[in-house]
């Protein structure tokens, strides 16, 4: 059949989100695998430790979906901005940390961290020559840097100065394994509003549960002013929810989860990331800026000089998946070209081979010169 | 704090959609039910039967997501485009009443037949002077209408002449319990290419779960000149994803689900369709164009006359609730303005004495001109 001439959209938002997809270049470096190498794949490309067995979620987790569920109460629509319950236990979770308490109206319930930078981002205003926000990641991704509370200080005065709010993307929050603890920027909340990005998807190990939320840091109300929470509540409108029953979960999920749980995850990356970090400093192509504190990651750069052969971020990945079957992420799609993030949250065992094959490759690709 | 001169962004996009919001509306109408009023309210605007007893899902759905959490294997996040078991045998079951084979590379999972429809659209080129598809709604939201073999046919015909694609929403598919049984468009793959959106949450009552998809009914092709599937994909890539255990979850609900809970489902809903159809067509100022044979709903359109101080479908709709706590979904919201839309998927007992209550809401307001 000859179709009338049109063809499908060309939408150059979301050319631009693709050509910097994490997913579609981890993809694209991972064909260059040899299939004829009898070794395993080392993955330290990816942002999901959920896979390995050392990174397997709490039962209490399971135990509270597996009730919810078989309760036969949660199968219907869930309520725009999520279901009361979920919204008022994250709040109560989020209120520990916080020298005041935020109500369930100061949350709302996403499809994972990401749907909750969606929806903050689209309610912003359009680019104008007005900035009206800052964002922040902390625990960073992807660095593995830790802000502390005078820096979160100084963020918030600069941000109340300028008269903009502050954008906090905590996904990584309390996945610290350095000196420094984490400190939510709501802390600073009565300095300048700000809005948290959460998500059980890493603490828990259950990023494919896709459960978020966004959480408003406002003590004083200052957003009411700025028609704010409609703003919110109408791109919540036209977006999907969470599925109703993990979002009812999510109360047990947040109460029963053991210190256990939590210290035994912290200890395997901390593990990780030393190890991590000891290797690749010594390796001369790379210069690590910072031991991580936190999150699953760290940056390298690259020094093309003392490689022979290798013109980019994106050669030096695909070279390593071809001979070493070791997956890294080219820095350019996080804007960073020629630097590397490696993600350390795998089974030990596995890091180290991985490590070891990096090191093995970096000497055959040594400049001689 | 005193913030810059700057407003939340006031998304036109978002605006018109949160105007023609069912929820919202519903909401609105319900604002009106007398708090004094001992009686029950009978919800017959909303389009979730689930929470109704003899409306419960099927043990084989529930343990099936349970068997996918349980094993600790869908934990991480979901390849784009959907969990390959789930791709599979979704082709598989669409396939069963289809003259050729879907593969898994024709389906796509989706949060619910929404999300199926927001990829789709947002797929298609911009408006313009070329119309480039046709949408279709079989079994009919809001008029429970089924279209007929030679009906579907007589459009993929159309659609071919046209040079234009169809695009067929089928989230109530055979939810039917009239004389037609449900033929879906994609039996004429062949004659024009079809996208069909799908859903587990009408037939399997679970609209909570999120899991829906979109099929590519294109056995000869015609889609790949078209640059489509890039379009979907890249469309997909910038979208949340359903939870990856409910979409493993997925193969089970639909080889394992047995014929007793859908016979279950749809003679309590030809029952209701019956006492609703029979009770509403004797109430002069409604005017029912025809006995539903599918889906949830019927339209009746108001013939104002015949009603005294009652100005518009909103205003029926609000003191109906006020009156007799029951409410009904105002035409306008669907574009149809001073037509009422009536959900009969509740208890039947319950339907039975909204009836009533609409029966006694009409002699109170009749015109006695």
């Amino acid at each position: 059949m000859a179709m009338k001439e049109w063809k499908f959209r060309e939408n150059s938002k979301l050319k631009t989100a693709s050509a910097f997809s994490i997913k579609l270049v981890l993809d694209d470096v991972k064909t260059n695998v040899n299939p004829s190498d009898q070794r395993p794949i080392i993955p330290l490309g990816h942002g999901d430790p959920s896979s390995f067995p050392c990174f397997r979620t709490t039962q209490v987790a399971e135990d509270a979906v597996v009730d919810a569920l078989r309760s036969a109460n949660f199968n219907g629509y869930a309520p725009k901005g999520g279901v009361l319950q979920a919204r008022r236990s994250i709040a109560e979770f989020l209120s520990r940390n916080l020298p005041y308490k935020l109500s369930p109206d100061d949350v709302y319930v996403t499809l994972g961290a990401k749907q909750a930078i969606e929806v903050v981002l689209s309610s912003l205003r359009k680019p104008d020559d007005k900035t009206v926000a800052m964002v922040i990641i902390n625990p960073g991704n992807p660095c593995g840097n830790i802000f502390s509370h005078h820096h979160l200080q100084k963020i918030a005065e600069t941000a109340r100065r300028l008269g903009i709010l502050v954008i906090s993307d905590e996904a990584y929050a309390h996945l610290t394994f350095g000196s420094k603890p984490f400190v939510p920027m709501g802390v600073f909340g009565s300095v300048v509003p700000v809005l948290t990005l959460g998500s059980l998807s890493k603490r828990w190990l259950i990023p494919g549960w896709r459960l978020g939320w966004i959480a408003r840091n406002d003590p004083d109300g200052v957003f009411n002013e700025y028609g704010f929470i409609e703003c919110i509540k109408r791109s919540l409108n036209t977006n999907s929810e969470a599925a109703t029953f993990i979002q009812a979960a999510v109360p047990q999920i947040l109460e029963k989860s053991s210190d256990d749980f939590f210290v035994k995850t912290i200890d395997i990356l901390r593990k990780d990331a030393e190890m991590c970090y000891e290797c690749l400093k010594d390796i001369s192509c790379f210069t690590c800026l910072q031991r991580p504190q936190g999150s699953l990651f760290l940056m390298v750069k690259l020094d093309l000089s003392k490689l022979e052969g290798i013109k980019d971020d994106m050669e030096f990945c695909s070279k390593l998946a071809k001979e070493e079957s070791v997956i890294l992420l080219p820095g350019f799609v996080l804007r960073m070209k020629n630097w590397v993030r490696v993600t350390f949250a795998i089974e030990p065992s596995a890091l180290e081979d991985g490590l070891e094959r990096i090191k093995a490759f970096f000497l055959r690709h040594a400049n001689k010169k």
